[in-house]
């Protein structure tokens, strides 16, 4: 069950929250130990070199002597500074990959940009806001629409899916059966005077961070023995990392006061549902549920015919503790999850050889282990050396690659990471998660999951309906069966209040246990069996149980089907998506930097502006005629008749990151810009709108207008 | 404040839920009265015939006076049951429009074919459900997407409007500030002992129908008492809905136990922010909220420039005391809305003559309060008349009449009614509301509201921080202003503890009152003045106070602009379109009947169904490709290759409102067939695709189609 409470918490979050792989610190540690190793083997020659010269002072020995010592005092001094000075460089890489200060000096432009262009607004804002919760304004909104509309197109539409709509509120006995009442919590700690709350693995690793980076002084080991502490803290029990806490005699970081022990606050949000108060209800923690609880309903509309995959689009909640990462963790936001259902028995697909070969970084299980870093591997033969579990789970890592990638994620800062066995539920076969490096670090946006039986299962069982399938077979087969029969009188005669045990472990065994049960039985007459549930070994006689093989005819089988689970955290693609698309260059004076967001028109939030170059009666109405064209073909875009420079207005646009621009400088043709080549050409008016919604709608591309239209200089609208 | 609750409570729910507006009922009452009256008379003239007739048998009359008496007797037995027969036909049309048995009927066909087709699934079903939660199952999913795609194409784009998407937890403060917090509620009674709870109203309408209904002997004055009682439900206080089920002896209807006082329940769903407690939140009960506190942002964001309108779609949460109406009235639903900012000196629209021509029924205030029914009215004339408040409000009520019947929504059962001065909040311009008729009723599905600078004034008041737009002058004006400067230390050696009360008041004062004020100070040199605060008057003497007119150069206009609100309950409105598009035709051997939903193309969820004629390998080849060529243009639609007759596939398609099939009977040209026709034409295999997408996508019409391809008789493919 602890694996439970592992699956569940990592399922939309990284695995390792704003920090590296363990591999990853792995392999960047064996530097660090060498350098802390030669820092404390300087920092003791220092000191002896120092009582050197102290003694030969004390001594009054001769002059040159003692600036021979001072000298060499120096040099080590030079010396240590020299690897202070590395070993600072190696622990800023450490965690952020190429120096801190740059990354969040780039996350603070992107950051500004986006609140200033109101891509985000804190929500509430005038009230302060709410830690955690975040709106999408105008261009944002328009981001996500898009993002959601292109992945109904990729993923429902192409695959044929069946799209599903549940209700945010989820009754208790749900989520009680998907474990999330029971296990879906973090661990807090209370500061024993205010009461302020702190998730205490937080603590444990700012500290840890902390002494990493600001103490230079702390031996390797001690280095070492707190990088295996970051890299395994989610696999720390309440009492482990209460432990660790009293340990390093970590504190309430606002009041300095002690802190209570670990417990475990519960994520979903709480509410009840109709009047009574007595029906207890959660807002959903994931969309999933949604799905499996309808997958009978689902399978029969299918044809009762497997395989098949649900799909749904929805707002999930989690009352994280005290949300950091800003956009990225946060406590509501907008899950797209996939259940696809298949045979556990043919897990082939039918369409995996479109994507087998393709290729691209992945991170196997392997490479994380042995200290290797993420390699490009053709996706066939991750499948055909088995790497990647079986061929459906390879097709849909394949349709995740293409998705994002299309969306204008670098392939470069693109991985798919292997699950970790510590960090896989117990239930599930294989776990890739596509990551995408932020600023923040390589943030799991993606989560591709074989959960096997598990959640089908779990929900037959508390509701008490069969969620399985039938394979008919064509003929009947004939089977044989081992059939296990206690004989109940004997065993309550002999086990009086123990029977039910005794019968339910009997009934219990596998097949090869209960066959050597049998041979003993009758060889010996009796045989010694433990009972787990009595923990005792018990006599079990001949006379006890029946055990024989059957044969049966069976028209077809039936089974519970594995499930497939692709889950994507739109919210944190769209905030990856802003980092990679974000740049600056210079104005054309060079006075200043200019923000731009390198879209591609299928994301855009606005796909064209419109501006007549001067304010002009003439332009003006063939700006609108253009407008009206536009909004006809459903392409969003936004007129300007301020009469702001051209310049400015460009650079305006670029920072919402609208790929095209037609400025009206005359009345029978136009010119059109593309924002990151600010190349241009001049196209009729009647032909404006189309081109751009044929470009938009991926009918043409930029290089063919390119090669098609006349070019205009770039001297007649002057940026 | 009563009217802030009553508008509160209307936003979006029939304001006179599952039954008929006041006039209605009036217009229907006088009818009833007459019956009612000429039952009571019946009933006298009966009694006394029947006394006659026993008088003259105990008198031993003659057998032929006798004989007379008892045929008058049963003359008048006769007359009662045919008065009965009328008033029970009434009655049953009341509220239900043509006999309530019809519509149920009707309701129960459509509510199955949307069941078991999975356009809805009660949620959490194996689990046994919750009542007033739905999912949409896989064609109502796609029904839903593809009817917000429109809105979005229809107001967002077409209006340029800037959309936003705000989280469903919303803070305590926020919707305090709404006056939800405070009076989102509905009055509750509960069971004394068994602590189940009712809505007071809804146990009070079920007496009142029940009564109407049922018992014939009730006198028309009595009769004429419920109904009003019915009309007005929505008006009482807690304290007369209490005193009315007191003086009828409602009783708790399972148990028959006495109910408690009614009591407000509020609506929303609570929750806890935080890991601390201490932070109340709320699911949003609407998501007009997250657009008024982000106005300053949006103003900014559109050049600080007036008019503009902000959208959000979004999921709103009402926690139903005990739901009813199925599919209408429920705990969670997605409300599409929209808040037009303008300037409340000028609410004209540059769009409006593009709708004033549009003619449809109309129901304003005064036909319903005169008993008269809806009527056909041009646009343009009720805004020109002032019968629609202004030109905006108009725009919006064109745009709504033009959105719907798009949809497919019948224009003969599609009305916009004004709310009456009683439904109105106070500080409402003007209200109206987009009603369908369904079995249920009239149903409010659209409200469009002109709500003035209310909702943003409460928000400036709770945060501090101004909501408001500035007119620029383009040269300053002169402007004269009234100063009142009370004189603090003067007042404060007057009134001690009641200084500010004082103060307060005087700042207060309008300008007449102000002017009348310094008129009397100057004549008389003291005033009586009204303090309400203390709740009594006291002498203001001439020391007291400054009031004097100053002029002042200003250079702009600062306002608080008023919002005009359409704002859409998407589920509703997809219910009813169901209703309007469910038909029934019989088979074509006459033995059953039909499904069928005509859905446009435009809402239709899969918009055509391909399958070979027989099984057979060249066929299903021909199918896939046109399967591929329609996933490539984005048609969502269904490969058939079961070996089903065609009859039953097409019967199969058309209970999903498959607008098209094509039946691929040979390698080089297939049938297309539309469902409410059931025309087919024939058309190369090349086009097929293209031909279903340019319908689809409204660049041509089935006519034209059918006008231009070869047509095709039906016996080739048998239906």
């Amino acid at each position: 069950m602890l694996h439970l409470l592992h699956s569940l918490r990592l399922k939309a979050r990284p695995s390792f929250p704003s920090s590296l792989s363990p591999s990853v610190i792995f392999t960047r540690s064996m530097a660090s130990i060498d350098l802390r190793n030669a820092l404390s083997d300087n920092q003791s020659a220092l000191e002896s070199q120092a009582n050197a010269v102290r003694q030969l002072k004390s001594s009054a020995a001769a002059k040159s002597e003692i600036d021979a010592a001072v000298e060499a005092l120096n040099a080590l001094k030079l010396e240590k500074s020299t690897i202070e000075r590395e070993l600072h460089a190696l622990i800023n890489a450490d965690g952020n990959g190429e120096g801190s200060g740059n990354k969040e000096a780039f996350r603070q432009a992107v950051v500004n940009t986006l609140e200033r262009r109101l891509f985000y607004i804190p929500s509430f804002k005038i009230y302060r806001g709410v830690a955690g919760l975040y709106d999408y304004g105008p261009p944002g909104c328009s981001v996500k629409s898009n993002v959601l509309s292109f992945w109904r197109q990729h993923f429902v539409l192409e695959e044929n899916m069946l799209e599903v709509d549940c209700p945010c509120v989820t009754p208790e006995v749900v989520l009680k059966a998907s474990g999330h009442v029971d296990k879906f919590t973090d661990l807090m700690v209370k500061d024993d005077k205010t009461g302020t709350c702190y998730r205490a693995d937080h603590l444990l690793k700012d500290f840890c961070n902390e002494k990493l980076q600001k103490d230079l002084t702390i031996s390797s080991e001690k280095a070492a023995e707190l990088k295996h502490l970051l890299a395994t803290l989610d696999d720390l029990s309440a009492e482990e990392l209460g432990a660790k806490i009293k340990e390093f005699g970590i504190v309430a970081p606002d009041t300095k006061n002690p802190l209570s022990d670990p417990y475990p606050f519960n994520l979903m949000f709480q509410t009840s549902i109709g009047p009574s108060g007595s029906s207890t209800g959660y807002m959903r923690p994931e969309t999933a549920q949604g799905i499996f609880v309808n997958f009978r309903d689902l399978y029969y509309y299918n044809g009762s015919k497997l395989p098949f995959a649900a799909a749904q689009i929805g707002q999930a909640f989690r009352n994280e503790i005290s949300p950091r990462q800003g956009l990225l963790r946060v406590r509501e936001f907008t899950l797209a999850e996939i259940e696809h259902f298949v045979d556990p028995e043919d897990k082939s697909h039918p369409k995996y050889s479109e994507v087998a070969d393709l290729e691209f970084f992945m991170f196997p299980r392997q490479e994380q282990v042995s200290g290797q870093s993420a390699k490009r591997i053709r996706l066939g033969e991750a499948v055909s050396k088995g790497i990647v579990n079986n061929e459906t789970l390879g097709y849909f890592i394949g349709r995740v690659y293409l998705f994002l990638t299309h969306l204008g994620i670098d392939k470069e800062r693109l991985r798919f990471r292997q699950h970790l066995a510590n960090e896989m539920a117990h239930y599930a076969a294989d776990c890739w998660d596509a990551e995408i490096e932020s600023s923040y670090g390589w943030i799991e946006c993606v989560g591709i999951a074989d959960r096997s039986a598990y959640d089908l299962r779990a929900h037959s069982e508390k509701s008490g309906v069969q969620l399985v399938a039938q394979e008919k077979f064509s003929e009947p087969k004939e089977v044989e069966k081992l059939v296990i029969a206690p004989v109940k009188k004997v065993l309550g005669q002999a086990f009086k209040g123990s029977q039910k045990n005794v019968v339910e472990a009997l009934e219990a065994m596998k097949e090869k246990e209960a066959l050597d049960m049998k041979a003993t039985l009758e060889s010996k007459g009796e045989v010694e069996f433990e009972v787990c549930t009595l923990g005792k070994t018990v006599t079990i006689t001949k006379n006890m149980v029946n055990i024989q093989k059957e044969k049966k005819k069976e028209h077809q089988r039936v089974f519970t089907p594995s499930v497939i689970e692709p889950s994507f955290g739109i919210g944190r693609i769209i905030y990856c998506l802003f980092e990679h698309s974000f740049y600056t260059r210079p104005s054309k004076a060079g006075d200043e930097q200019l923000n731009v967001f390198r879209f591609p028109p299928l994301v855009a939030p606005i796909k064209c502006t419109v501006f007549p170059l001067v304010q002009n009666q003439k332009f003006e109405e063939v700006a609108k005629l253009i407008s009206k064209s536009l909004t006809a073909a459903g392409i969003s875009h936004r007129i300007d008749i301020t009469g702001t420079s051209i310049g400015k207005r460009y650079a305006r646009t670029d920072e919402l990151g609208v790929p095209f621009a037609i400025t009206v400088d005359s009345t029978t043709s136009v010119t059109l810009r593309e924002r990151d080549s600010k190349d241009q050409v001049r196209v009729d008016v009647e032909k404006a709108a189309s081109v751009v919604r044929e470009i938009t709608e991926g009918q043409t591309t930029w290089a063919h207008v390119w090669s098609t239209f006349p070019h205009q200089s770039s001297t007649a609208t002057d940026e």
